[in-house]
């Protein structure tokens, strides 16, 4: 069973042992203030699942949410669901599975950890031993599989790439910190840093976004292209620093912005062997992840897979 | 059996399972520029270490060497060793071993991932199953602990910490890269950059290394005091980025600079709230290594003992 909680929807599905799904479902994030309002969101998708005739042969529960996450104490904070402050999803979510019959063990991972494990099973990651896969879109999230098994850290949150520090004179970010990842080459970033410096959509009311950036980029506006030069450079040495730290080979990189394509890539390509220059990792790849809009429950799925070995044998669902 | 090979001494010694030392011997490296020269000083350890009446009952062998180290390939290339380029140091020194009667399985691992290894079997990061270990002395290098384990990654130079960005439009590192750690906390680093700002030593011939800036910050040298305020900073942003990458809960510096107590921690501890601001990393604690001048050999001995843990059972030495 796999659940993936998000700012916008709550989804649901049974994930097959070769990443098919049957059953899926979703409702709308609730946008109340109160935590059980949200929580019925999910006990709906829940009851969705529990309809299907593969439902009694589910062995573990897979729940990706949006973070902050602790893992340890199956608590969420989502950013974006103010009513959730240390809500404790993975209680209430054991519980309900238990009332439907489906007593099996549950496990949370952040939603970079879960698109992490999604393709390091199915994806780009595939057959890497060591590999950093990362969402550059709003924010800039990530996770890690280090020696095959995925590396959630204690609480679930390693790989935060996002605010990792690049720049430690740099300006603040809204983490607190200084010269983060997310602060120079998230899509906000990359719109407000056009923007400031004087870029503006070609058309009056256009797209003012990190997508309105890319398409002046590609139209060949200077600014634009500085405005991703500078996003590439950032990422190319936060993924340089990462494989310095941990020895990754690949960095996979999906969300709205790496949708850009090439006007993204091209430049961290570009400058990552200015970064990445031992020899250990003179051999680091970046490619764009490949699984689409179902990679927050594929990744659900595959975390439980991975942190829930001993969870029975998968036989028609996983 | 443990075998510590650095620039200017190769150590050897049988460590027992309690971290006590037996036989301990040294040479120092031989300054030829032929590569069975200086394997004759590592041969001369080892027939020292066999005339140990505790030589039989050895079980494995660890080997730490100074850097770049390819442990998957088992050759080093250590800068300060310019006789030994991808030099197979493993093969040889196995042979060498069962060429006197003990053929035990041997590791290879690079100079920091030894010293890490040694200061969570011993030392100061003893109990945390996630800990970032660092020597700040003329460069800087490091290891990690994950889940326990030592993570020396696939070519055992993983925790390379030395060589991570954290100033991405910052000056060229010796490395090819920019704004490494390295550049601006290294002892080499401090000098240059507090004598670049005018500092000189108080007396003529006096030292102008990194222990006299910090002679002269603990006298308020108000240009020392900055010197190692940046280095300070450089050194928290990265100790913060490999917590929120990996999440690490401790720090372990040891080496020269760190020797200067501090007037080096002081600075780190008190930058480290502004780097380490998400709520899973708000714990993290810097502190001091704890082992002096036997780390290298303590930490091969580990290092095999992490590595290669179904090498028989320990008896009277590991």
């Amino acid at each position: 069973m796999a659940i993936d909680i998000g700012g916008t929807k709550i989804a649901g599905a049974l994930v097959h042992p070769d990443g098919t799904m049957t059953a899926t479902t979703r409702r709308p994030t609730p946008p109340s203030r109160d935590a059980d309002t949200v929580m019925a969101a999910v006990t709906e998708v829940i009851a969705d699942l529990s309809g299907s005739p593969l439902w009694p042969s589910a062995v573990r529960c897979g729940i990706g949410s949006a973070g902050p996450v602790d893992s340890s104490r199956g608590t969420v904070s989502p950013v974006n669901i103010g009513a959730w402050r240390e809500f404790p999803v993975l209680d209430r979510i054991t519980e309900e599975l238990a009332a439907r019959g489906a007593a099996v063990p549950a496990v949370l991972a952040g939603d970079g950890v879960a698109m992490t494990a999604a393709e390091h099973w199915l994806g780009a990651a595939r057959g890497h031993a060591n590999a950093l896969c990362m969402v550059v879109s709003t924010g800039v999230g990530g996770g890690l599989i280090l020696n095959n098994q995925l590396h959630p850290g204690p609480t679930g949150n390693a790989g935060h790439i996002g605010h990792i520090t690049v720049a430690f004179d740099g300006d603040p970010c809204v983490c607190g910190s200084r010269g983060c990842v997310e602060s120079i080459a998230s899509g906000t970033a990359i719109a407000g840093w056009a923007r400031a410096r004087g870029w503006t959509p070609a058309e009056p009311g256009g797209d003012a976004t990190a997508a309105g950036v890319a398409a002046a980029a590609e139209a060949g506006d200077a600014v634009a292209l500085a405005a991703f030069d500078r996003a590439g450079r950032a990422l190319a040495a936060a993924i340089a620093a990462t494989a310095t730290l941990v020895e990754t080979d690949i960095a996979v990189i999906g969300g709205g912005v790496a949708a850009s394509g090439e006007t993204l890539f091209a430049p961290i390509r570009g400058h990552l062997a200015d970064y990445a220059t031992l020899s250990f990792v003179q051999g680091l790849k970046v490619v764009p992840a490949s699984l689409g809009t179902h990679a927050g429950l594929i990744g659900a799925a595959a975390a439980a897979t991975m942190l829930l070995p001993q969870a029975g044998t998968p036989t028609a669902t996983a």
